[in-house]
């Protein structure tokens, strides 16, 4: 074996993220994919992990024959879905050896280099996450819409509801709420035609037009801006609860919705280490030295 | 032609009723049945209208030979789909003539008997309905989640958020929020497994939770209910600002709603004349009589 590598691999209800790093940490390459969610089904999930890692790969100047010494740490939106984890163990993958886990554990991982800490993700959903007394312990992302507030798909939605609410009369119009409308052509039936088979992705679509409105100052934006701020900052304070000391927000919405946050929660916040690729690249080296240190103890 | 019959059928996201008149207005029979919205399907929508006229009939001691001589005022939620009337107008149905409408325009019918108003039905979703200068309008009613609000989706959406919340020390535990959950057993990861492919109908069937919690005065109901009590006022108050008179609520819910919505808008609410069977059965009675005129001007 010509020294091994390991992939971390981040995937999430909007896009999923791969890197690939030598045994000593030096980065070889990155790949950049479509959503990698559960929730969007097992085959798209895996495609779009292999899409991203593929691209890592490449960038790395890197052929199909080096998946064979490559170590995978991957996490995934959705995987508290029933069945999910049986799905995924059950995927025949090429390389020597992949683990899976929560999006959120790894960006748990990521954040604090596997030490104690709190983790809250805001990308398409949310979720809080953190490692007690051996055992992961979730707050929300239980899918949208019943769960993951403050992520992009409830933005998207309390935009949309918004701009149905102005369009006839039910709130003031503004070049926000047209703006969100425009993308049915301000056709009110063409968005609830759209609305039938929307899934939580489609739905975080619309959430960087929120994110820019409120930038610029919109009124409305900002008030969504503010409710999604009050939830993320809801699920950090359940962790500060539980006892975790520090608390870092993850994941792609997390710095837009950061300066919305209530100041007392959002001034409590610890800076990540690193990102969830570190954490599966953290995930598969210390899991396959664990399995190391135990074939070792088998044989001595 | 042994006497004409009159029925009206009032098709909502959570049940339909159907009542069948003599043409002098005496009642024969009354049916109700389940879901008639075409947002779960034409077919479905049909079955459910079917099986509660039926049940009128069967009621006034009618056989099936009695559908010749019935003209049919029909309403039906989600009519504003895409390509919903054409659907509606190319079913073979068994009646002497039948003439279809959305759910809102029979509410608004039955309400004031033809006469200037408007309403705002509160059942599974709701809608804001009034006709101004010859044209039907509608505020909201473009479908659960992106509009609906108040209506019994919207309520058992939020029950459902706020249960999830609760459980996982978000907010604070209470017996209303145990008896959401334990529709699922408890178990948040089966009810994520229910939300993936639950229809508005579905959602409503947790009103009556909410209803009955806040009527006992639980904080967390009452606090879901006023919220819902505010998006029915906002509905009624864009109807006054288009210069409707008089607004009636209509639906299942709009009673249980009624106690929860900010006092100003409430005491303006006129009661409804009749509901939405009669403006079903005066729909029929007004087309036919129109047809009638334009038959005999024709042959004089």
């Amino acid at each position: 074996m010509s020294g091994a590598l390991f992939l971390g691999v981040d995937g999430g209800g909007s896009r999923c993220r791969a890197r690939l790093e030598t045994a000593e940490g030096a980065v070889l390459g990155e790949g950049l994919s479509g959503p990698a969610t559960l929730r969007l089904g097992l085959d798209a999930a895996l495609r779009s992990i292999m899409d991203a890692t593929r691209q890592a790969l490449a960038t790395a100047n890197l052929g199909e024959d080096a998946f064979a010494r490559t170590y995978a740490g991957i996490g995934l939106a959705g995987t508290g879905q029933p069945g999910a984890r049986q799905a995924l163990e059950s995927w025949r993958h090429p390389f020597a050896r992949a683990w899976f886990e929560g999006d959120g554990y790894l960006a748990l991982l990521g954040a604090f280099g596997g030490h104690e800490g709190g983790v809250v993700i805001v990308g398409t959903g949310t979720i809080g996450v953190t490692h007690l007394r051996g055992r992961t312990v979730r707050i929300g992302g239980y899918g949208f819409p019943v769960s993951d507030e403050g992520g992009g798909a409830d933005l998207g939605l309390n935009a949309l509801r918004g701009a149905l609410r102005a369009l006839d009369g039910r709130s003031e119009r503004s070049a926000f709420y047209a703006e969100v409308l425009q993308q049915f052509g301000a056709d009110p039936s063409a968005l609830a035609g759209w609305m039938t088979t929307a899934t939580a992705t489609e739905y975080a679509t619309l959430a960087p037009i929120v994110v820019r409105h409120a930038q610029q100052g919109d009124s409305d934006a900002v008030a969504l801006m503010l409710k999604a701020g009050a939830h993320v900052a809801e699920l950090a304070r359940a962790l500060f609860m539980l006892g975790v000391s520090r608390v870092a927000l993850s994941g792609g919405l997390a710095e837009h919705v950061k300066p919305f946050m209530p100041a007392d929660v959002r001034d409590r916040l610890a800076n990540p280490k690193a990102d969830a690729l570190a954490g599966g690249i953290l995930l598969a080296k210390t899991r396959l030295a664990a399995e190391t240190a135990k074939i070792t103890e088998v044989q001595s």
